[in-house]
């Protein structure tokens, strides 16, 4: 999909969309441009191009110079993670990863292991753009991501559909001597606040990794990466 | 320990010491200043302090108005580490880990899961620096990590204390179904090319994270996090 138009860019720049690349009218590259230092400042690649040849880009027509071309990321719902839910299957709720680095880790963990979705709250929270896309090293086009507006709704359908929520923080049972087969929901919380309170009582369970250090506190994307992993061994394992 | 002078400050900085802040004349807070720009570049804490101050800090009177105060950190040797070794140890080889975020989260995890210490190769690899130290969140301090020039040097002295070395790669055999009780050495290969081939025949076996999706292939510091933590699994079980 393109953006088109000075404000239009800039707009989508600031809201984090998924942008691919900003091509910008030849012409402006020498100029003081606010679009280009933005995109700069933001890490987007910029091309320029002349006028022409944006022309034929155009869907609008009306350009004014600058296209922002965005990734074409498709949210899914939780009902169509559950599409693809078997007996032994496993949901990753994120309840506001803040870090799109840790996100794109996180996404790309759960491609790996075989996760069935992942579900990410709308607000206060890391949306799916250009730097979680890339720091997913492609798994995001083959994982379903389902955007809510309250994490509990979707912790209330996963139960309706025989799964157990389990919170990973500190505090709770050892994951190692937890049963974790069946169909599995995992909260992971944010880097800084952890699984909020109200979230945290609203699930079967808490899991817990245990830590032998002075420190007493794993990077998010590794804490969730070890929790999804043992979930893994436990269905695999007879 | 203080780096003093303009120059030496610039060298610092370019040669990626372990800065924790810049400190810079007052007076030259407002001019264009080749050392202040260099340092924002590379995300450094600048401080400007009066002259006298600055004086006061100095431990050679020729500051020229730049301080880096750098962070105090010691490598350790390999011998250092066996120093704490235990029945059921577990040392980490970093084989060429290039992001410091990646090291500094890699550090972070192997101090809270009680890691006897990290060895890292002196070239073609990322140091500790100011980033790593920032990542690793207070865990760089209760750490022991060895520099060598050749890491199966490292190996040599290793298996000589008794320790058994997996290299954590694909291909190999399910870590889940390799007994990791006892000494173990764990090597973790870099980013991009993994572990170098003749470093991986030097070693006892090779263990492998088992894979569902269609990427098939987690971030460094996630897989360290996953093979570290179920090494320590298997060593709390019966």
């Amino acid at each position: 999909m393109n953006i088109e138009g000075k404000n239009q860019v800039i707009e989508a720049i600031k809201n984090n969309a998924t942008i691919n690349k900003i091509i910008v009218d030849k012409n402006y590259a020498s100029r003081k441009d606010d679009v280009i230092s933005l995109a700069r400042k933001n890490k987007l690649r910029v091309e320029f191009l002349p006028k022409k040849l944006m022309d034929a880009k155009s869907v609008t027509a009306h350009h004014q110079g600058y296209i922002a071309e965005t990734v074409e990321f498709e949210y899914s719902s939780v009902e169509e993670i559950l599409e693809n839910v078997k007996e032994e299957s496993l949901v990753v709720l994120l309840d506001g990863i803040e870090d799109p680095h840790n996100l794109g880790a996180i996404i790309r963990t759960c491609e790996c292991a075989g996760v069935c979705g992942i579900v990410i709250p709308k607000q206060r929270a890391c949306q799916v753009n250009e730097t979680v896309v890339r720091t997913s090293a492609g798994a995001i086009s083959h994982m379903k991501i389902a955007r809510v507006t309250n994490l509990k709704e979707a912790i209330d359908i996963l139960k309706e559909n025989g799964f157990w929520i389990y919170a990973c923080e500190l505090g709770g049972e050892d994951i190692y001597k937890t049963n974790l087969k069946g169909k599995i929901g995992l909260v992971i919380g944010s880097e800084g606040e952890g699984i909020k309170p109200s979230l945290k009582i609203y699930c079967d369970g808490i899991v817990t990794l245990p830590v032998y250090g002075s420190v007493n506190s794993l990077n998010a994307s590794v804490s969730a990466g070890i929790a999804i992993y043992e979930i893994l061994r436990q269905k695999n394992s007879n």
